[in-house]
C-alpha cells in the first residue's frame, strides 16, 4: 500500500500514520519530495486489508499495490497447475470442452443432449439442475431429479458431469452426482458457499461474477483454496458493460491476464459471454487462439423450445461445426 | 415482448413464431411495414421469460418491454407501502436513519457506538456480525457473539437492530437477535437466501447488487415477496462504474425510479456509495432532497482504528453534524 | 508514480529503472521489503506522463498517484473561484439556473421559451444552434440563424445566453452572440476545440464526457486554462453505465469530488442526467442539496412537439414548479 | 419504435399518440392486451429520431427497435465491402496489418520503425503526428513535420501510411501525406470532423469511441458515408469498463457483431485494447481467429524510451514473433 499525504500534512500527521502501520507489524518507508509526501507500506500483504489510513488526519488517499491472494497467485507457484477431474486433465495440452443444455429439462432432453455432446467430441456434459433465475416466475430447475438424469447420462456416455451448485444445502447432493461443481456468476462472492465447496473434495469451476474484477475473482478462488481445495478452474463468461447488443461483454483478455497472475487453468463460455448463438463459434475460436484451456458451450437438441437461454444455444448441427473447427484450431495452436 | 424479424424473413418464418407464442398461451399481433416486420406478444408477462424466439429462423432480435415482477410493482399496488419495524415506520413522513459501525468488533466498540448513534437521533443501529469480505484474510465478523452484543445494545438504547445475513444457516440466529435482516449487495441474487428470508417473518433491507439493474433489483424483491414476506425496503448503495475516484457511483436517480416503479420504500447508503467519509454528508443531504425514505451511514467511535471500512466511516462528531443537517433538511422538505 | 517490481527483479533491473527516472529530472526512492520491491517517483508531476517504465525489464506494473493538472487543482488555488458571466456570478452564494429548449427550433419557439424561462427566475437561457446528434438524419440545428434568435431573446429578456460550440470554425460566430460557450459531452476530449475556446475570451461551460473520469475532466479544464482562459465551469450531466432505465447515470458525488479537487464551480444537468422529465425535479433538488453551484434544465413550450430531447424536457408548468422548489431549497441550504 | 402505454392510459391518450405518429408520415399499429397497450411505429426509420412520444400523456416509455443507419447497414448492402487503399485491399482474404509507433517522435525513430515494420511483413505504417493526449503537458506530436517523415518512410519502404487527424484544419495536410485517415476514439462523435473526412477522398479508419455502443459507432460511419465517402474501416480498440487491470476491455465480440450488422471491414487494435505489451500477441491471435480483417499494433524500436504508450508497445523482436504467428494463423483460418 502507498499512502499519499496532503501537501499540507504535518510531520505529526506523518508520524501518526507510520505509528499505525508499525502497530500492525508492517514496515513504513517515507518519501518526501517538493510536491509529494508519500508513505510506502511494506510487509505481509494479507495484513493490509485492515489498515484504514484514509481516515487519519493529513492523509489524502491511499493506493493498494499488492495482491491480497497468495494460494491462487503465480508468484508463489510459478508452474501452471493441471487440474485432474476423474481422469480428464484441465490445463494440459488439449483444450477441454464442456457442452450441454442450459438447464436439465427432462430425462429425454438430457439423454438426447448427452448423445449429441458425446458425438461432437466434448469431454464434459453441462446442464443446470439448480437454476439461478432473475425472475422467480422463470423455470427454477429439476433439482435432485435433474442430478439423477445427469448421472444416468454419464453412465451412458462416459462424459464427465459439471453442474451448478447454488446453496450450501445442495452441495452434498450435487457432489454425489457430479464430477465437478460449478459456482455461477451470481454466487462468485457468496463466501459461505465458496468456503463450503472448499471443504468438499470435488474440483470447482468458478465463473467470473457479473461485474467482478480480476482481483475479486482471484480472491474468490483463494476462499476455496484456503479451505483445502486446490482444484479450481476459472471460467470467463462475460462482464457487464454499457453495451447492450451482446448479453455480456466477453473479456477474452482475462485469459492472458489470469495466466499471468495465477497458475490455475481458465476456460471460456462464449454462450453466456455473447448471448447470441451466431457469435458462439467465432468467439470459441478466438478463445482457443488467446490461449484458453477449454470452452463451455450451450447446446440444445431444439433451442427454439428450450426453457432457458434458447437464444444463445447451438443446435446440434452448429455444435458439430463449431467442434470440428475448434479441434482443428487447437491442433494448429500446438504447432505455433 | 416485441420480436423484430429479418427484412428477408418469410411468411412461414412469421407463422412459426406466431405458433410458438400461441402455444404458450400468449397472443401475437403482426405488424408489417415497408422496412419492418414486427410481432408483438401480448399476455401474462410472467410467461414471457421462457420464450426463446431469437433462436427461431427469420428472427433478427427481440426486445423485452414488460416487467417480470408483479408484487413489487406499483402497477398493481398504486399506494406507497409503509413498512413497520417493531414500531418504527419506514416509508412514512419522517426519514429513518440507520447508523453504526461497519462491523461489530467488540462489546465495548459496539456499546460505545450505540450510545453515539442513539444520542445523534437515529432509530436503527447497524453493525455486521457476519461480514462478506473480498479477501479470506480480512476480518470475517464475530458471528453469534456479535449478534448478542447487538441485542444488548438494543436493550440499553431502544434502537432497532438491522444486520446482515449472509447464509441460509445464519438466518435463524440473526432473526432471533435482529429487528430487520439485511441482504448485502453481493447476495442480491443469492436466490436461495432471498427465498429463505422471504419465509422468515422479519422485515428485509435489500441492498442493490454491485452491478444490478433496477429490473434485477425489483425481481430480487419479488423473490422475497413471493414467499409471503411483503416487508421489503430497498437500499441504494452505489453501483460499479468505470469511475475509480469513489468506491462506487451512488445512483441517486434510483430513488425516483424505484418510487415510480414500486410501492416499496427506499433508503440510501452514502458511506458505501462513495467510500469516502468526506462525501457522506453532502450525499446524505442529496438523498433526502431526492425523496429517499431514510439513510444508512457508517459511524465508528474511532475510524482510524476500525477493522473494516474505516475510510468511509464518520467520526462521532461528523455524525452529529450530519444528523443535525439531515433532520433540518427533512423537516424543510415536508414544507415543500 | 509508484513502480512495483517483479518479486524476482534483479538489482540491475532496479538500477536501470532508477536511471531512467533520474534522466527525466525526477527523483527515485527505493523501498525493499520481504515480498515487495517498490520504487517511488518524486518530482514535478507534469513530467510523469512520459515515463514508460512498464516496458522495462523487471517491472510488474506502475501506479499513478499524482494528478496531472495544476491550474484546475485546488492544491495550488485553495480558495473557490467565482466565475463572472457578464454580471452573473457562478460559484457564489446563490445557485445559477440555466434553462431552455434542447435545440433552437424556430424564432417563435425560442422567444416563447425565453419568456417562460425568464418568468420562472433562471438567469441563463440555453438552446442549441449547433446540435451534435448520434444520427446524421436527426435535426442538426439552425446554426447562425439560431444564434441570432438567441441574441434577440437576450435583448428582450435580459437573460444571459449559453450555447454549445461544436467546431473550431463556429467559435467566432458563437462567441459573437453568446455570453458563455458550452463544450458538450461528446467534445470533452476534442483537444483542438478545448485549446481554441481557451484562446477565446468567453467563459466556458465544460460538460463531463459520456464516460470521462474526474481526472480526465479536470485535465480537459486544464487544456482550456492552459491557453489563458481561467473561466471554466463544470457541468455534471450523467455518465454511461450498464443501467438502461435512465439515459445516463447522474453522478451527484461528482459535485463533492470536484469541490474537493478543484476551485472551479460545478453545476448539474438533471435533464440529460436522467433522460426522463419526471426525474428532473427530484434530481435538481438533490443537486442543490449536494452543494452544486447551479443547474441546467431542459424546458420546452410543448415537449411533445420538440425536435429533440422532448422526453426529458419540462413543460412550462413543471418548470415553474421545479424552480419554486429549487429556490426555496437553495435559500434553506444557506441557513444550514 | 414501440410505444408502451400506461396500464391506465385512456383511449384519448392512444389517439393522440397515433395522431402524432401519423403527422410525421409514419404508420401506427395498436396492440391491446389485458395487461398491455402497445403502439408499434412502422415506416422510414430515419424519421423516428424526432418523435418525442415519451413526453405525451399516457405514455409509459418507448423502445427503439430500428437501426438509424442505412448506408453502413448490411441490410441494404448484403455483400461485404472490400476497401482499397492505394492497392491494398482491406476486407479481402488476407488480413491487413498496420503497425508502428504510437507517435512520430523524430525522423530517426520513424525511419527505423518503418524498416522494422516492413521487414516484419505489415502493409501499413502507423504513427501519430497529431496526438490527442489527456494532459496538456504530455507530448502533443510533431504535426506537419511528423507527416513529412511518414511520407519519407513510405517512399523508402513502400508501406501505406495511416495516421490520425484530430481537427478539421489538419485534414488537408494529413490527406496530402497519408493514404488513410484515422479518426481516433476521442473524436468518434466529433461530427464536424466526421463530415469533413466524409468530403475528403481518402479512406477512413474509424476507431470505436471509449464508451461507444455499436449503434453509435455505426452511426458515426454513417456520417462519413452520408457525405459521399464509402471507404470506411472500423477499428475495435477496447471499451471503458469497471475493470482496471487492462487499460480498456477489448471487445472482440464486436468483430462478429459488426460483420452481422454491416458490410464494412473491421480490424482490431490489441495494443490500446489491453494497454500491456504482454497481452498484444494472444489478443492479436484471438482477433484473427474471431474473423477480424486485420490488426493495428504499436511497435517501437525501444519502448522503454517511447514518448507515449511505451507500456503497450512491442519491441522489434516481439513484433517479429507476433507477426510470424499471426501470418501462420491467418493462413490456417483460410483452410477452416
Amino acid at each position: 500500500m502507498v499512502i499519499i499525504m496532503h501537501p499540507e500534512a504535518t510531520q505529526q500527521n506523518i508520524d501518526e500514520v507510520v505509528s499505525v502501520i508499525r502497530s500492525r507489524g508492517l514496515e513504513a518507508k517515507i518519501m518526501i519530495g517538493e510536491q509529494q509526501k508519500i508513505i510506502g507500506v511494506i510487509g505481509d500483504k494479507t495484513k493490509f486489508a485492515s489498515v484504514p489510513v484514509d481516515a487519519m488526519p493529513g492523509v489524502d488517499h491511499s493506493v493498494e499495490i499488492s495482491k491480497s491472494y497468495k494460494l491462487a497467485s503465480r508468484e508463489f507457484h510459478p508452474e501452471s497447475s493441471v487440474i485432474d477431474v476423474d481422469g480428464v486433465a484441465i490445463g494440459g495440452a488439449e483444450p477441454v470442452i464442456m457442452a450441454g443444455p442450459c438447464a436439465v429439462e427432462s430425462r429425454e432432453q438430457l439423454l438426447e443432449s448427452a448423445e449429441i455432446i458425446k458425438a461432437g467430441g466434448a469431454q464434459f456434459l453441462r446442464g443446470g439442475a439448480y437454476k439461478p433465475r432473475t425472475s422467480p416466475y422463470s423455470f427454477q430447475g429439476l433439482e435432485v431429479e435433474g442430478l439423477k438424469y445427469l448421472a444416468e447420462a454419464r453412465e451412458r456416455t462416459g462424459l464427465k458431469i459439471v453442474t451448478e451448485v447454488t446453496t450450501v444445502e445442495a452441495i452434498e447432493h450435487v457432489a454425489q452426482y457430479a464430477d465437478m461443481l460449478q459456482i455461477g456468476a451470481r454466487n462468485m462472492q457468496n463466501f459461505g458457499l465458496l468456503k463450503e465447496v472448499g471443504r468438499c473434495g470435488k474440483p470447482v469451476l468458478l465463473k467470473r461474477g457479473l461485474a467482478a474484477t480480476l482481483d475479486e475473482w482471484l480472491n474468490a478462488a483463494e476462499y476455496i483454496m484456503n479451505e483445502g481445495n486446490p482444484n479450481v478452474v476459472f471460467c470467463e463468461r462475460g462482464i457487464r458493460t454499457y453495451e447492450t447488443y451482446t448479453r455480456n461483454t466477453l473479456d477474452l483478455s482475462a485469459v492472458a491476464a489470469i495466466k499471468h497472475l495465477s497458475h490455475l487453468p481458465i476456460i471460456v463460455d462464449p454462450s453466456h459471454g455473447t448471448g447470441k448463438w451466431r457469435m458462439v463459434k467465432p468467439m470459441a475460436l478466438a478463445a482457443i487462439a488467446s490461449g484458453a484451456d477449454g470452452l463451455m458451450m450451450e447446446v440444445h437438441p431444439n433451442p427454439a423450445k428450450a426453457l432457458s437461454d434458447g437464444n444463445q444455444s447451438l443446435t446440434p448441427e452448429h455444435y458439430r461445426e463449431a467442434m470440428a473447427a475448434v479441434k482443428k484450431l487447437a491442433a494448429f495452436m500446438r504447432t505455433l
